[in-house]
């Protein structure tokens, strides 16, 4: 490290020349608020200093801004269903050269290993990764996940200088019936100064008091601007989310002001290849702040320096000597969208484009993660009362509702009926061949043919399938474990369409283009089929989540989210 | 720890009853900027919650406004010249309630065993004392110091949980030209995560963008505004200083806005107990940043959570749950004046004044610092030249000029000459029994009759005498000795007033109120034997620091500091 400084020190002072100095850029300053011409030096891929240097290469930045690289405050990678090298890529184009991952999902199917292989696949990219150790793998024990994190896993890893603190706590009331073991995880965090996430949709009052006191101190979950701005007074920093599925940002902009900013920041938590690629990551966020009326020296330090010192990372989110040259340059400041992007002092994207090969992940080995004895699956359900409970899904939202339903019945067996969209769904234990097998209805689904299954079912990652009749059930799973784990929707005994996840059962060897078109083509096979919902796998990968009202399937039977336990599927 | 976390969980759910309810009050919200009328539960110490709660006590705040406890950021407890107990009591009733202390003067006395000492006498306060490391013992290799503190013994103590950084390195030239004894110590603190104070007036341009490239992350140095906020825009958190002597508010308050705030916070540095009793601490800076058209939200900021911020603090700074119930309660937001304050949770200030025992530091052993032998003190300057170097103060300055004059010869001995105010001084080493003397001319000082004697003299803390003979300077510096340390003034060979300082030479076992009287009466009895100083003590202490221009004076003879080097008192 004393070698680093001095090779710092020395080029800060001009002994020597820089490596690159970029000249002619509005520099906008995070710390005082200010936009000023100026260019800034670089050496060993940090910034150094500002003014006229020597230097061996200069770029001539044209009056463009410059602004620090973004930040995301949370996200779970495994969303984009890539491997890191290519979220990397298709984030930092955008100019996002930070992220906060918490590598949760695939926790819960590969544990530690998982954990390690995100960690070690993250190394020597041009992204900046940073993770926040999972809180709760598994999410219940009304499933079977593929591992267990325990509070001495926890601690035994975040010391790690990777680690910025513990990932979202998803188990409030855990925190507030004082479970011991998630108390230790919290105790584990602090013990190293590191923050606590939170995820408290709806906390208020005395309830979010106690989840304060036990010191969490964030929460992307906020819905209304009331909720934010009770969350904001009680303490917590607060990350405006704009995932894919999950967008917070209109209702909390009239939150966003001078006085508070430091205390507010972006995240995306889960964003697919789609928007990735067409949208944007932080950068889209940002534009959409400004052009909603959000101060863009604000929308700014939401996207860069609250971040960093929310999470003590003293080398990223403002242009200021020592700091890392992660930078984006762009035309307009009402409208920033990336011209040049440099990671660590490398120029990496130009016009809007890569120039850089994308790092691949480091080769990490990762076993299989389909564990299923495809000989005794069964989809059949014998009729064992006359009224079933049926998941009723409520378009674009995570929620379910609850409805009791009259099934088709013939021959003793209980039956998809298309005429009423109530079709099979069925959850299989995907880890540990437990031979596991949760059955029951859902409404909403819209398929008047075929099925759709998926290896990615939050949070325990089982293989969720829902289709009109067993065979293409079954044509289904067998694909998919085949596949290794993915997507895939057959019809009349055939795969029609499939993507292929074979990292946990979560994430693709392709690249980010390549898999964003493949969904594309498997969302339009869906529609084909007769569903309206915009995407039915995003839709179907929650109705698993044990932790969401109201009704669920997990490996393990029916769950009745309010009651938090178990209900059998005939009512009668 | 999870003991803990559970009563606070439990005691925020209201599940059962608070130790305190504090009600009607006006709370200062300093995440939002709002001032809410509500009331603040408090358990164990802690917050727990607002609103309603069952608790064992009520205390009706009758509409008065509830400020989190001010934090000092920056200060050097011995300035105070009591112990901590007392210096708490004095700053505590005003309202301060954490203290960042940088124990670099007793550690120049008594390294670590001093460092020692300041930790353990602080335990079990009212006052919440951090320490940084002192970064610079010694300040310089011209002197010499009771101890040195090595990169190695900075890295074993940096991980202490009391430990919160590296305190301010004055050293720039070491870090600008890399020694790596400097480098070594920076990087001690970079590897336990813990910010870098620094201390660099001036610095600026290059050499500013070298200082923070080697990770330094703070100043308190700062005269003029241009210069804060070249240093704020470069990546420094500005701490605004108002000391006994240094005082830089008015000049920095054009900096202050909405946006910096949170870079900014307020220290005192060095305040004697005269300024802290009639003055006040922290809240003086508060309430003068008011006066001076500050915002009043921004003044608490930056006593409060700006300061928690940068150093990490993450259980003081706001009123929250989960942070400790330290506040300070007045009736005017725009004049600051404690009326209650509460410390973890206790009233211990009441209508202004002190209700709880200020707690005794625990027994400490601490070794004299005294080691000097008497019967070899000569102050004889043989005239070894026609013209010598003299010292000339700078009133109310630190710094000094070097003049050229035609000192008093007789019998071949160079002598003081009242009539011109050139008066001899002496620098006599006390920490090693080395006989090491010092000798030179001062002018500025004014004595007419007698000497002064002190054993504060900045940074190794020698014993610095000045007089107008031999006879009297004597006579001081046998009493000091004896005393163990303190400060001395001689008339017509007999001490006509004194103050002990037995703890390092540097602080009294006295109340502050005490010291603070007998600081005063010597100070008159100075002004009686001719001075016009304002404090000749305090410009007295500063006449040994060879860190500081002009000409100064350490154990080891005449220090030229523009050249870093030694020169001769002659010079024909």
């Amino acid at each position: 490290m004393t070698n680093n400084l001095s090779k710092l020190i020395e080029a800060a002072r001009g002994e020597k020349e820089s490596d690159l100095l970029l000249t002619n850029g509005k520099i906008i300053n995070v710390f005082s608020g200010d936009v000023q011409n100026n260019s800034i030096a670089v050496s060993s891929g940090y910034i150094v200093g500002f003014g006229d240097y020597p230097a061996k290469k200069t770029i001539d930045l044209k009056g463009q801004f410059v602004s620090p690289g973004f930040i995301d405050a949370h996200v779970h990678i495994e969303s984009s269903m890539t491997c890191i090298s290519e979220y990397a890529g298709a984030v930092i184009c955008h100019g996002t050269t930070t992220v906060v991952a918490d590598p949760h999902e695939i926790a819960n199917v590969l544990g530690i290993q998982g954990l390690l292989y995100m960690m070690e696949s993250s190394k020597n990219q041009l992204l900046n990764v940073y993770f926040t150790l999972p809180s709760c793998v598994p999410a219940t024990d009304m499933e079977t996940s593929g591992a267990i994190l325990t509070s001495k896993d926890i601690e035994a890893f975040m010391g790690h200088e990777k680690i910025v603190g513990l990932g979202e706590m998803m188990n409030f009331p855990g925190v507030l019936f004082r479970n011991k073991e998630v108390l230790a995880k919290i105790n584990a965090a602090k013990k190293f100064k590191k923050p606590v996430d939170g995820h408290s949709p709806g906390l208020s009052g005395r309830d979010l008091y106690a989840y304060l006191a036990a010191g969490i101190s964030s929460d992307h979950e906020c819905n209304e601007e009331s909720e934010a701005r009770e969350k904001l007074m009680a303490g917590m920093h607060v990350m405006i989310r704009e995932g894919t599925a999950a967008r917070n940002l209109h209702a909390l902009i009239p939150l966003i002001n001078d006085r508070n900013v430091s205390r507010l920041m972006w995240c995306t938590d889960d964003r697919h290849p789609h928007e990735l690629i067409n949208e944007g990551s932080i950068d889209a966020i940002v534009r959409e702040a400004i052009r909603s009326g959000v101060d863009p020296i604000n929308a700014i330090k939401m996207a860069t320096i609250s971040a960093a010192d929310y999470f003590g990372l003293n080398d990223v989110g403002a242009i200021a000597p020592g700091r890392r040259a992660d930078l984006v340059i762009f035309e307009d400041m009402n409208c920033p969208e990336a011209d040049m992007v440099f990671s660590f002092g490398r120029l990496i994207v130009k016009d809007g484009q890569m120039l850089s090969q994308i790092h691949s992940p480091s080769q990490v080995d990762i076993r299989p993660s389909m564990n299923v004895d495809l000989s005794s699956l069964d989809f059949s359900i014998p009729a064992e009362g006359k009224y079933a409970r049926v998941i009723e899904i409520v378009p674009n939202q995570i929620i379910t509702r609850q409805i009791i339903v009259e099934p088709s019945i013939k021959n003793n067996l209980a039956l998809s009926d298309v005429s009423r969209d109530i079709l099979k769904i069925a959850v299989v234990e995907r880890h540990k061949k437990t031979g596991n097998i949760g059955k029951g209805f859902v409404r909403g689904l819209g398929l008047k043919r075929g099925a759709i299954a998926s290896s990615v079912a939050h949070d325990s990652h089982n293989v969720i399938v829902a289709g009109v009749d067993d065979s293409d059930m079954l044509t289904a799973v067998h694909a998919l474990v085949r596949m290794g784990g993915g997507l895939v929707v057959a019809c009349d005994n055939k795969i029609i369409s499939s993507v292929g996840l074979p990292i946990a059962g979560l994430m693709s060897v392709d690249t980010v283009e390549s898999v964003r078109d493949k969904l594309d083509d498997l969302i339009a096979f869906c529609h084909d089929l007769g569903t309206t919902l915009k995407d039915p796998f995003m839709t179907l990968s929650f109705l698993a989540l044990p932790v969401i009202p109201d009704l669920k399937l997990t490996d393990r039977g029916l769950v009745d989210v309010g009651q938090f336990g178990f209900v059998s599927l005939f009512v009668s």
